[in-house]
């Protein structure tokens, strides 16, 4: 939105604040974050949506401001919902506790929540999309993503040598990269709704797939493991221990693989998977990060992250857009975008 | 140097930076800077080692002060030098002009010109040695480097896709990185003396082995073009061209290859040669630093940077410091150092 006014940037800013602190917790739902003014600007309460089957963020925001918010303005980093979930649907709430405004960033995609604009304009409530959209979608992009496309947001994550090595010919792999971007995935394990990996992996490295916090205890809310092929899995592979679900695909195809997970409301996959399964995906353009840890070390054989995507000269390069670079103790994370937006 | 005065530490820095002055432009030699103060403390001269055959530091400086050195001191970031080559030891030029204290950084490693303090001493002058020194070894590290160890210095220059792909499988390599990074590739060959590469780079790709500037000029200096290996180069390739000296030598051992540079007075190799070339180089440990250029994309065949280093197991990683990461355009520059100091 052009010309917002710097005071109605300034709420929703804080209300994108708020939004990112449920990042991690709300699966399968949206982040979001809520500013309720007075009727003479003040702020009177805030809130944010800490985790699927909690409160919304304008229920919070209007549970504190109480009385206060009549005649005020709600600013909310997503269009207020217009269904009957777990809880109410917010534009009801809105209604009720009689806001004159309400400044939303990002319109809602998902059909089954969506409408609640209209609803309070119906209601003769003065409604403004677009304040802050970028910084509102950022925040959001992941869920944003999965529901406009319908299908989980993909991150595409190895370790590789500086010579794209991910592991030694015997298959050894452990450890590639250190201790400081060990934790990271760790962390970037926990903030997804399931990890992925091939049946060769689990059958050369036996991993258990959880995300596990700086003491290496497992942390409370844990991905969904999904092993994906035909190959048999040993019952003692850890990857079948009780410490998370585990869901076993018998397929070859990506495309099923998300299929299977959209029903399931997944909505960031977190691809560990070795170089068939990497190159699956990447082939069948479902990759939406790539997100690689690169060790200052050579190993001159082995294998590759990724396997044969079919090139045979350079002008068929698989070329991204460098989003990121962040040195990790040792090690450097790359991470990288599609050129085209989905 | 242990509690060096802030006064002596003040003028070695503008010594040290003086010196950077010369760097890329002083082949054989080693960059120097100086800075003469008077009796009283005041600054009265500078200098910096420009090119060979030019005037050194020292005589440089003493020029600009001209009486006023008498009683004063010279601060040198490497111990004057005990030798005549083009020109006439420096030690002579602070004992003429009477100067009543010598301040240097780094010692004279060149036994050739080595005995430069100890002339001084000898004539009642006073002689300090360490004041800053980890600044005046840093700028001058490849020249150390190379007299200390008695051979060239050697970097390892790749270009990769960031699954370590440093050619399609049709051998096609241009361009995996982008201008920037190319760019840089081109600053740094004039900051060398010699540039190496293999008879099958030369066969594949027809390199130049020129530096060009922005312009894509070739520059004015023009490091020594070597082509390693014993396959024939027709006539018409262009790195036998003019615009450069070529030499050709017809071994595989990095070792042979270092001495016959040395023989040359070549301080500093830059070695970008195909996977061949650089995995003789690495497994004779004959790599002081890497330099590589990671692109933001994915090939899934073709060439490595890298040839057999003859790991077997991810134990026989070849690990490095990472020295420095830096972005050019949309690649990424990664250096790295041997974990030992030679």
């Amino acid at each position: 939105m052009k010309n917002a006014s710097p005071i109605d940037v300034a709420w929703m800013r804080r209300a994108v604040d708020l939004a990112a602190r449920g990042l991690g917790s709300t699966h399968p739902n949206p982040v979001v974050g809520c500013v309720i003014t007075a009727r003479d600007g003040h702020p009177v309460g805030e809130g944010f949506h800490a985790r699927s089957g909690g409160p919304h963020a304008e229920v919070e925001a209007l549970r504190m401001a109480g009385d206060r918010a009549r005649g005020g303005t709600a600013y909310v980093t997503l269009e207020p919902c217009n269904h009957t979930g777990r809880t109410g649907p917010c534009v009801d709430a809105l209604i009720a506790a009689g806001v004159a405004r309400v400044v939303y960033a990002v319109p809602d995609p998902n059909r089954l929540a969506a409408g609640g604009a209209e609803k309070l304009r119906a209601k003769d409530i003065v409604v403004e999309q677009g304040v802050l959209e970028a910084e509102a979608e950022a925040v959001n992009h992941v869920w944003l993503h999965s529901v406009r496309v319908g299908r989980p947001f993909v991150t595409w994550k190895f370790a590789t040598t500086l010579d794209g090595r991910s592991a030694a010919p015997d298959r050894s792999s452990k450890w590639i990269t250190g201790e400081a971007a060990r934790a990271d995935v760790h962390r970037k394990r926990a903030e997804c709704d399931a990890i992925a990996v091939g049946t060769q992996t689990v059958l050369t490295d036996d991993p258990e797939l959880t995300a596990r916090d700086e003491q290496n205890r497992p942390t409370v809310r844990q991905p969904l493991r999904v092993v994906v092929g035909d190959r048999d899995i040993p019952a003692t592979a850890r990857v079948r221990n009780d410490r998370a679900e585990t869901l076993l695909l018998p397929t070859h195809d990506p495309a099923e693989v998300l299929r299977q997970l959209d029903d399931r409301q997944i909505r960031h996959l977190w691809l560990e998977g070795g170089p068939t399964l990497a190159a699956a995906f990447l082939r069948a353009g479902l990759v939406d990060q790539v997100v690689a840890y690169v060790a200052p070390a050579l190993l001159g054989s082995g294998f590759s992250a990724v396997g044969d995507l079919g090139a045979e000269s350079i002008g068929q390069l698989r070329r991204f857009t460098l989003a990121d670079v962040t040195r990790l103790g040792d090690d450097v994370r790359l991470t990288l975008t599609p050129h085209r937006k989905a």
